[in-house]
């Protein structure tokens, strides 16, 4: 598969979006000028670092390089315009490879109105490397940062989280629709998507915000996975320190967060309300009327076994 | 080398930029709106497929991971903006290894005031891999693209070409002040920039426009370079078919052609009038008063001794 076949079968693919002025094929592609700001995000998948290739197949792979990327944007409220995606496929089985990842991310794609707008594609001895950017626009409110939270603030998380390595960390739904609706009923203070785990993604709301945290041990919306690990570890800290669940939390106002939670289901997502923040700049767990530090992992320092069992 | 500390450096790397309202940090960037529309351009560059590491540095990849891209913004006429750059380090050699690729990187960077506005950095234990994407705004004349040469015009290259495997390929300079100073002085009717060869770009203009192109053998500027190469192949050869000169080569209406050869050199640089559309989608060379097909790779199909030597 030379890089020019590739480069028409691509456009052959690209359907004409009405954001995009020039797709594949020239030296740039050209976005429409549009009123409001630009977000970008990128994300790379290695091979051998991030999956292993014979165990989940490109399809998977691809899909999961789009899906960080859409949950990045979700994660500032936005919406999804196009993408950009660089490949280095590994020689040998490149056409293989390259077509199911291509299958994976536009299943994304579609489903999510984006155009794969540009990239850049190669072959090499080396393992599959997937670069994704993901071009997008603010919803309503504008972009919605880390830093913003406020002390009284609730932390509200959107789905239940923990042991996502049995499987969400690949077929997970990016977090876009709801992040978008939520902002018809609420201030959004501040949100994040949980990449690195809902202790230390709430952690870095804190830091942007200049504010701290307590997490309610019983509040946590715990998955049926983290109760199904079996690795001897509480349920409650794989949801505290699991990463790749891509769920959002946020930060609104208490009359926000207690009106939200009467509506809901939004969106069809279940609401949890699982922290409120605090001027002390540091990271409490609540459980059992004790609240105790605990790390940004996710690991709870000076915590009983009764806690644990909370 | 933890990722978050990556990112902390490369924030207090990063200065504030007025079309750059968020940078690194957050969960995606965010570019101030425009009124104009946005160019986007990506390039991975691979360790053992587009260099060897131990041979050229990563300083030095770094710099040509940024130029490509420069050079891609260039041939559109357009102004740079906003860089993400995604890496994956090889592990061991980390930090060494990401410094200098910064270092390469922001030299140009800074030179055409382009931010590095995020990214995503990683270790494996695979080599070397840089994707660079980046955003820019288009200059006066608007995004100037493959398609848009017409049967009479003048193609025009912006400096010496063939043997950049000596050298160029490296250290380069995009030309993006020459793409847009010579819109002050004429109206560009099409543009590429000279990657895979000039018989080979010249050629792809040709298929965007619906034209074809007689080349002319003893105008085509040949580099020093190109006469040093001493492998048996004639100068001519590699000026038209060696890849990785990154000149600029555009059409102009014959008018336009002939006032801008006066007024040069423009922004430093001296043009060389080296072709002319046709009707005919094909691709010519003409030497000593007789014309000959070529193939887009710029080898001479049926093409004399007395043609080799003009």
């Amino acid at each position: 598969m030379g890089e020019f076949d590739y480069i028409r079968w691509i456009r052959t693919r690209t359907p004409t979006a009405p954001g995009v002025l020039v797709g594949p094929g020239d030296d740039c592609a050209v976005l429409a000028e549009s009123k409001s700001p630009c977000l970008v995000t990128t994300d790379m998948l290695l091979e051998g670092s991030h999956f292993v290739l014979a165990d989940v197949g490109a399809r998977r792979v691809g899909r999961k390089a789009m899906a960080v990327n859409l949950s990045d944007i979700a994660a500032m409220g936005g919406k999804p315009v196009a993408a950009f995606v660089s490949v280095a496929l590994p020689r040998g089985e490149a056409k293989a490879v390259g077509e199911e990842l291509d299958a994976g991310m536009r299943e994304l794609a579609d489903r999510f109105e984006v155009t794969i707008a540009g990239g850049d594609t190669n072959t090499w001895r080396g393992g599959l490397v997937v670069s994704v950017t993901l071009l997008g626009e603010p919803g309503p409110q504008g972009p919605i940062l880390r830093r913003g939270a406020r002390p009284g603030d609730w932390l509200l998380v959107t789905g239940p989280l923990g042991g996502s390595i049995l499987g969400k960390h690949l077929d997970f739904t990016p977090r876009v629709k709801e992040g978008l609706s939520l902002q018809e009923h609420a201030a959004i203070h501040a949100m994040i998507d949980i990449s690195d785990g809902l202790a230390a993604d709430a952690f870095h709301i804190c830091e942007e915000s200049g504010c701290g945290l307590v997490l309610f041990a019983d509040r946590i919306p715990i998955s049926d996975a983290a109760r199904g690990m079996n690795d001897g570890k509480p349920p409650l800290d794989h949801a505290l320190g699991d990463g790749e669940d891509f769920e959002l939390a946020f930060a609104v106002s208490a009359a926000d967060g207690a009106r939200l939670l009467q509506l809901q289901p939004i969106a069809g997502i279940v609401l949890s309300h699982a922290g409120e923040f605090i001027s002390e700049e540091k990271l409490f767990l609540e459980a059992g009327g004790t609240r105790n530090r605990i790390a940004p992992s996710g690991f709870v320092h000076a915590f009983g076994p009764t806690g644990r069992d909370a």
